[in-house]
């Protein structure tokens, strides 16, 4: 009995080491093996929906599902095996994804029509955001994601003066519209707003009247301008990270007198002439 | 009478705090109360404009609206008794819009067909901008607006330079396009070129003509390269004011007078003049 | 004889100082009336294309344009006798435009259905631009001025670039999507690519293969992408003129040691220690 | 023999210079006239599209086809008899280029239909890109180049972060809106995506379930707010190269050593320690 467990505790280390761990070859492996099978059946729930090759190969594509699903459910076992404290990994947010891309393929065994809830795998596809984590792109990463973060604040603001904007138009274009132009509810006005201050402009609903026309040439001008509020908070965000760093790396201070912001290739110093 | 009349005045003060007040916890909690109430008299009228949900819940909704009125009503009459100078409130432009928010559900009792304008609550939802003025949003908002206005003559320039070029355009395209391809009079062609140098593109009006597709083409990639401009504009102003609001922050205090900001290589205080 | 000579002499120097001077009172009312009866033709127009308006005030607005036409008349042949070298005025871009601004309403005399070339009056708008050399805007818009043209470089290869771009794109998309989409012929192809390489979008022409898609998507987001690089030029071009002018106009030097680049509100030299 | 070697030899270097230098007045002729033929043989391919053309003057448009053919396999044959190593000018991108915008034109005379693929020869417009590297533009477009390759690494994060999200939104929007709305297939939902995330928005597919329109607009609100990023991206290096140029180009150089580039309150040389 002493022997089993000791023989499943290693196995749980080793298993550990393959699916959390990203340092050995094995552990890099899987990860490649993952995302492959990943993007496998994310492209068969794909070609699933497009009736001319379903029709053709659906045999073999609920083969390969029935595959994946295993493998998946596989993973999954192991995921909650090979790890400390099962219950952390369970409610996380993987934890839960990982969980619900594998159960619709069961339940589509016992519920007809349930097949279609195999597109929550695409959930799945979340886990290529790891990729980023990689030492290549970390530090790209990284930098986009402090700007981002630093134009927060001002991002948010901006988001709730358009919400609110397109409410109160949204709402005045209901009442001069009116129905005949597609303008049937004040949720759908806010909709056409929406896609209008953003320059989408499907045309499934367009304004018919002089008047609304006019509104809605202001909304656009609106719009098109607009989009320089977040472009800007953003540019100036990364023109601030790119130049807070090259002088964190430039900055050599003078061994005499301490001034800093020498260039790189300085020699001496040029405050007080000393050498560097 | 003396002490009703002081009765009423302590009534008037302790309003006036709840209504007016915003650092009390009945004056914050009175804002949100009102924000909640002007966001639920927003959806409400909203739902009424979806025919199948008004059918079903017209009644329900009649009787919520009638219930918001009251309570509009009520903090109308209760602003303009609290207040020390009740005329300044009424003719405001919150007290204007508080007012033309509360009349339509009155007018609807005399007037069938009025109750469209119950619509012209959603201005109320303006008020939801006074949340910007939180301490929390406060620094970054202020800090949008800086760099809106500082870029503001630049902004009109650019909207008077597309105004005139779209006229021009859409006289022209007038000429070229003529009535079958929708460009039916002149301002409806001024629409069209709005909405397309804005990169909208709804579609309801397209040039079918090859020199009028021509002009289509320039028209777009001229509005596609000179969203560049306000973009540029604002890019650069907040830019400005980014490189403004760190440098004083970060700079080394003077030991004397405790002024900041001094240049990284400064010697001597720029304000008192004591060696750094 | 030389008494009218002299006199007209002195009506030749009155007219061009109220016509084509700024400085006067005169001048200036002149310059405000002229584009006041320019805005009011281009309004008359555009009136006459709209259905409804035109066959209830036809009349009417046959009447003002006349008047309009007669004003103008005036105007060109004052501006011809008053100018010292009136084959300048004559030949140059605003005289040309002028002139066949003026011509259409005497042509429509002679030959049917030429009225509708009274358009072209739009484009005596372009002395609307006139008023940004006003000194209320003339440093805001030589600041815009000044950015384009320092970009005018690279925004040219940027064009150039997209439209070998749009050519080689609708060439292909051609072959691959054929009529049935709507793309009949290369020209129109090409037409559709810059529709959706600026993000318009009309949806006039919109590719139905798979592979038309697939093309089209990668072309959507290279437009999505690409407008990155005119707003990035212009950006840096306008961060560029901003950082150079506060700089110059902040630089009060130091009367002891010559230092440059203190603060507006420095009392004392940061490097020598002197007052400023 | 001897003799026609050495003549044969002498041709090759004559066309050598001809055809691949550009230093030589013919040199630079031939490359105007090429460029003038590459483009005159696309304006034809596009011409034989247009229908109304093609009918008038099918004769003239295919005897044009058979001269630039003829002058273009002249070329292709020159190039591989004038060039060192044929065999690497054979196998380079513009030698493959060359080669099949040539082939078609014969194949079209053993194979019918096949002459729509002399569109190829858009490809050749590829060589027009080669004026880039002329002297006037090269600055401009190395500026331009640098910029674009320093971001090049954020920009592939960012569409490899579109492209993910596409994926699960378009996956999203097909269990949402069916089929009744244009949403096929996951496919053609993902095609929808990124239509309305480039804010190009065709209108060819448009959500009609309210939840549709619901998530269509944060995709769209979305969108809008991410083109911030590339944008924020190339902006930001875009200033940044501006701001490298200018300092060299400005700042006084020393003395002794004739080192540009240091500080405006800088007092001694950084290179060589002399006072500057």
């Amino acid at each position: 009995m002493q022997r089993i467990k000791s023989k499943f505790d290693a196995f749980r280390q080793k298993t550990n080491i393959v699916i959390y761990g990203t340092n050995t070859v094995s552990g890099r492996l899987f990860d490649l093996v993952l995302l492959g099978v990943i993007l496998l059946s994310v492209i068969i729930v794909m070609l699933e929906t497009v009736k001319g090759f379903d029709i053709k190969y659906h045999h073999e594509l609920i083969i390969l599902e029935w595959v994946i699903t295993v493998f998946f459910t596989l993973e999954y076992i192991l995921r909650i095996i090979s790890i400390q404290k099962p219950w952390k990994y369970i409610f996380s947010f993987y934890g839960i994804i990982d969980l619900i891309a594998t159960l619709p393929m069961y339940f589509s065994l016992f519920f007809a029509g349930t097949s279609i809830l195999t597109v929550v795998r695409a959930l799945r596809l979340l886990r290529l955001f790891k990729i980023l984590k990689h030492p290549q792109f970390s530090s790209q990463s990284t930098h986009l994601k402090e700007a981002l973060i630093a134009s927060r604040g001002k991002i948010l603001i901006f988001i709730y003066f358009m919400l609110i904007s397109s409410i109160i138009i949204g709402s005045v274009m209901y009442v001069i519209e009116g129905e005949e132009g597609g303008f049937t509810s004040i949720p759908i006005s806010i909709y056409w707003t929406i896609v209008t201050l953003t320059t989408v402009g499907y045309g499934d609903i367009s304004p018919i009247t002089p008047l609304g026309q006019a509104i809605a040439s202001v909304v656009m001008i609106m719009g098109y301008g607009i989009i320089a509020v977040p472009t800007g908070i953003v540019s100036a965000e990364f023109a601030n990270s790119n130049r807070k760093k090259p002088r964190s790396e430039r900055i050599n201070p003078c061994n005499e007198c301490g001034t800093e912001g020498h260039e790189f290739n300085a020699k001496y110093c040029f405050h007080c002439g000393a050498e560097l």
